[in-house]
Order: structure tokens, then C-alpha cells, then sequence
């Protein structure tokens, strides 16, 4: 059980990951559990700890968590750091639950240029695993229910943009006439459908309209059922990626490499949406998460 | 029973309305069922026209009816004429079901710039009912689940745009964690949030970022629980205005005023927002669905 520099914690929403990391910063070992801030009745953060952690609760190497357990509505609130945020000031902003050892990292807040604020939790920590201090400029995209794109210079999250991408596929597919027209697929997908997405969110915004195209291609005999999921997934990235590069334009003064940090399905789609789009880009290793926390641990001098 | 010189129905998918109307157009009486396509079981649709018309089914006055009763999932296919569509044209494409003496109005179809198909059933009838011949540029809008605009130059639909606008709405407070930011709202609504939520809609593209901003204003304390259906709304339908505005400046060579066709609280709405925009516009009369059979049925000589 010894030899463990950081036991680091990736505490989400519905989940709950725990990585033992050596003096090198690389993960040795993982563990997961559906202990999520959701799923944790009663405030007992402490008993979901130590079922996250089960064997791993007697090492005593230092523990730092991210993500929404910092929230208000977590074990206990972290409160947002402001952009432009260097990794000293992420650092700065760590709390800590005295009574279990646990430190956590803060999350981010921004406001967008209508006055909107925007803010993450946990992807500030992936992004201090992906992007290195030493890099220019990074254009950094988290794929997923609700998508983050942040401009990073230096290490320093200049400003960053939320998109809810994942959860409309979700809703629509679900809940909304398109889901109807769209038939049962098997698990394979239609990477054309999807392009064929793509290439109508790059085209123009309003995607309130776009959208509508599900329902009329199927009707017109121009898309099968089958396609209607992929095409839809499409649509709603090319609109992000569209969005978010003409607002990194307004950020940046030169334009950027697009950096993708995830490592499943989704961010190969990613991947292949801006292929598409013509911009560079290239995929964080694994276990962004993990390197962030070892990173910021690194950085407050809590490794011993 | 005598004396009605037109029994005009706007038969839908989830209801049915109907109408009597005398020599002059004027909608003398009417009734209604929910009986619109989805509703009715086995194809039995002459069965429910029966139950809608009930005394008046003795009635021998010529029946015509506009909606989704004549889409493919309806009781007989009137196909989709093209734009742009003249009166004459919708009379040429009036399908009728010979057992019950209903003649069915088709609906319009038409493509976008990206050559996707977008369809119409039965507002194509409100609109002939709310825009007079001799009216040299309207651009009439349709609130609803999925609004339609359309262009209409001396009584011809020369083209229109869907957008999901009312669906995205519900589904988004329904199934979406924006929905669950949302504390349940006494009646009355906020006039302040949904001209805010305008302003914003207006402001920019890209709804998929704008409407994460009900969670982020709610967390920032700037926006309460209560106000965020309304926000959203306004966010929404000012996207909409923004891209249907920008799509009507490439259909017409000048500006035109915008009729708002609906006379329901969607449409006061729609009427606020579009003040909001600078555009001035005008309400169509009522019933314009009754008065668009009825000089549908004049041109086609349907009238005894």
C-alpha cells in the first residue's frame, strides 16, 4: 500500500474516480464508483469517500479531489476562481474538509461579452493535465453534455465557453418529434449521416431551423430513420464547432491548434467534425484528470 | 340547418375544429373535438367527422378542410405543392375523399439554401385566410411548436422557413437540467425575463451557448428560479426572430412589415419581441384558418 505520491479524485456529478499516482505523476492504479454528488444521500461524503477509496483509505499519501464535489451543492464549496486563471491562482483557491484529509481544487467563472456568466468544475483540472505551461497557445475543446471550449496561453485559462451540445442531442432524440422519426439503429454508426451533419452546422447558425431537416429529409425519402441520430449529432457540432471558432477568433489574435481532451466516441467525432472544418488538431493523452491534479498538487507543495 | 354556405375544418394532429360559415365568409358557428390524426384509431375518420360535425352533418353545404388530415398519415394524401404557390396552385392540388364529400387543401413544400426540404400543412390556409391578394409584400409568421414564417408577395407564398422554436422550448424545461433550474411559476409571467432572454436571442447566433446562461445567472443569484421559463422563452424566440429576419432580407429585396398570424398568448409574445426588434407589425383577424377555406373554396368554385 505504500509508494503512492497522491491519491487524486475525479468527483463528478454521477461519478466518482480515484487514481493512485507515483512520484513520477503517472497513475498506477484506478477506481471507480457510482457515488456521484447525485447519488450521496444525507451529506454522508465521508462514508462515499471511503467506499471510493475502500483499500486505498489507510495510504496516507495526500488526496486531492475536482470537480463538483467543490460545488455548493458538494461536500464543500471551493469557490470559483475568476479568468484569466494561472495555475497559481487555481491553487490559490483550494479548500479543504479538514476532517478527511480531502483538498479540492476550485472551479473556474467567466462572463461571456453580453455580461452571461459561465462556469466549470473539473475541466480546469483536465485542462492543467493537457495543456502544458510551456505552450503558446492552445484552443482546448471537452467534448460532452455541456462542452467546454477554453483559450489556454501559458497555462493560463484565459476565457472559456459553454455549449450544451450533449444534453439537446439527448433531449431531442428522447423526447422530441425528431426522436420519432429516427429508427432503432444498431450500434454501428453512419459516419456519412454524420458529416452530412456536420457540414450543414458549419454552414450557418440557427440551428432552431436546421434541425427541423430530420424530420423533412426522413419525410422527403432523403434520410433514412436509421441516419436521423448521427445527422443530428452532426448538426449540433459543426453548430458548436462554427460557435466556438468564431469566438476563439475574438479571443485569440492568430488562430490555434484545437487540443481534444476525452478519449472516447465522442471524441473521435469530434475529431472527424473538425477534420472537416479544416482545422488542426490533435488528442490529450489519457488521464487528463489525474495529471491536472498532480500538476496543481505539485504546484501548492502538497506532495511530500 | 340551412343557410350555411361552407363547412370549413382545420383538422390537425391532435384536434379538430370546424366551422360554418355564410355567403359572406363570416364564421357563423363553431365546433370542435379532439379528434386530430394521431387521436383517431383504425382509419376511422369518417367516424370522426361525424362525431366533430354532429347536427351538422346533415348539413349539405360543400366540406373542405386544411392540415395534417391530408398528409400521408392522414385519411387521403393532398401532395405538397412547391413554392412559390398561388392560390391557384393550392386549388389545383385540393385531393378530395369521395365517400364523405371532403375536399382536402394540400400543404406547401419547399427547400433551403442547402437544398433540405421544409413542408407546411394548413398554415398555408391561415395565411391565404390573414393575407389579402392586393397586399404587395408580407412576411407573415406563425407562432407555435414549430413556427413557420413565410414571404408572400400579391397572395403567392414564394417561400418559408420552420423553426422548432416552441418544441425546443418544452422539451429544454421538460427534460433538461435548465428545467430543473426552474421553480415552479405562479401563473402570470415575467415581462422583465423574457425581454431580457429577447434582447439576448437577438443579440447573437448560437442558442446551444445563450440558453446555458439560465444556470449560470441562477447560480450567479442574478436571475431567479422563477424567471427562467420566461428567460428561455425570450432567448428562443429572439433567435428565432434574428434568423427568420436575416433569411427574409435574402427572400425580399426590401423589408417588409411582419403579420403575426395566431391569436393566442404565443402570439402577444411574438408581438413583444418583434417590438423589441424594431419591426413593426401588424395582428391577423381571427379565424383566419375558416377564412382561408373559405376563399380556397371561392377560387375553386366549391361554393354552391
Amino acid at each position: 500500500m505504500s509508494g503512492s505520491t497522491l491519491i487524486a479524485i475525479d468527483w463528478g456529478t454521477t461519478s466518482a474516480r480515484a487514481y493512485r499516482m507515483d512520484a513520477r505523476g503517472a497513475v498506477r492504479d484506478e477506481r471507480s464508483a457510482p457515488l456521484g454528488i447525485t447519488q450521496i444521500s444525507s451529506g454522508r461524503y465521508d462514508q462515499a469517500l471511503e467506499t471510493l477509496l475502500g483499500e486505498w483509505t489507510s495510504d496516507r499519501a495526500p488526496r486531492l479531489a475536482c470537480g463538483m464535489i467543490g460545488s455548493r451543492q458538494g461536500w464543500i464549496e471551493a469557490p470559483y476562481v475568476a479568468c484569466p486563471a494561472s495555475l497559481d491562482a487555481l491553487v490559490g483557491g483550494i479548500t479543504t474538509v479538514r476532517e478527511s484529509d480531502l483538498s479540492i481544487v476550485p472551479g473556474l467563472i467567466t462572463r461571456d461579452r453580453f455580461g452571461t456568466p459561465d462556469v466549470m468544475r473539473g475541466e480546469e483540472t483536465q485542462i492543467a493535465g493537457a495543456v502544458a505551461s510551456d505552450e503558446a497557445r492552445v484552443l482546448a475543446v471537452l467534448p460532452g453534455t455541456h462542452s467546454k471550449w477554453a483559450c489556454v496561453e501559458r497555462g493560463v485559462v484565459v476565457d472559456f465557453n459553454t455549449y450544451m451540445t450533449g444534453e439537446l442531442y439527448g433531449v431531442l432524440l428522447s423526447h422530441s418529434i425528431l426522436g420519432r422519426m429516427s429508427a432503432a439503429t444498431p450500434e454501428g454508426d453512419s459516419g456519412a449521416a454524420f458529416l452530412r451533419g456536420v457540414d450543414r452546422g458549419l454552414a450557418a447558425d440557427g440551428i432552431t431551423h436546421a434541425i427541423f431537416g430530420a424530420r423533412t429529409l426522413v419525410l422527403a425519402g432523403e434520410m433514412t430513420g436509421s441516419e436521423v441520430g448521427d445527422w443530428l449529432s452532426g448538426v449540433l457540432i459543426g453548430a458548436e464547432i462554427r460557435a466556438a471558432l468564431a469566438w476563439a477568433r475574438e479571443e485569440f489574435t492568430g488562430t490555434a491548434r484545437v487540443r481534444i481532451i476525452g478519449d472516447d466516441h465522442l471524441a473521435a467525432r469530434y475529431e472527424n467534425a473538425l477534420a472537416r472544418a479544416g482545422v488542426a488538431t490533435d488528442m490529450a493523452d489519457r488521464h487528463a484528470a489525474a495529471r491536472g491534479l498532480w500538476r496543481i498538487a505539485t504546484q501548492a507543495g502538497l506532495l511530500h
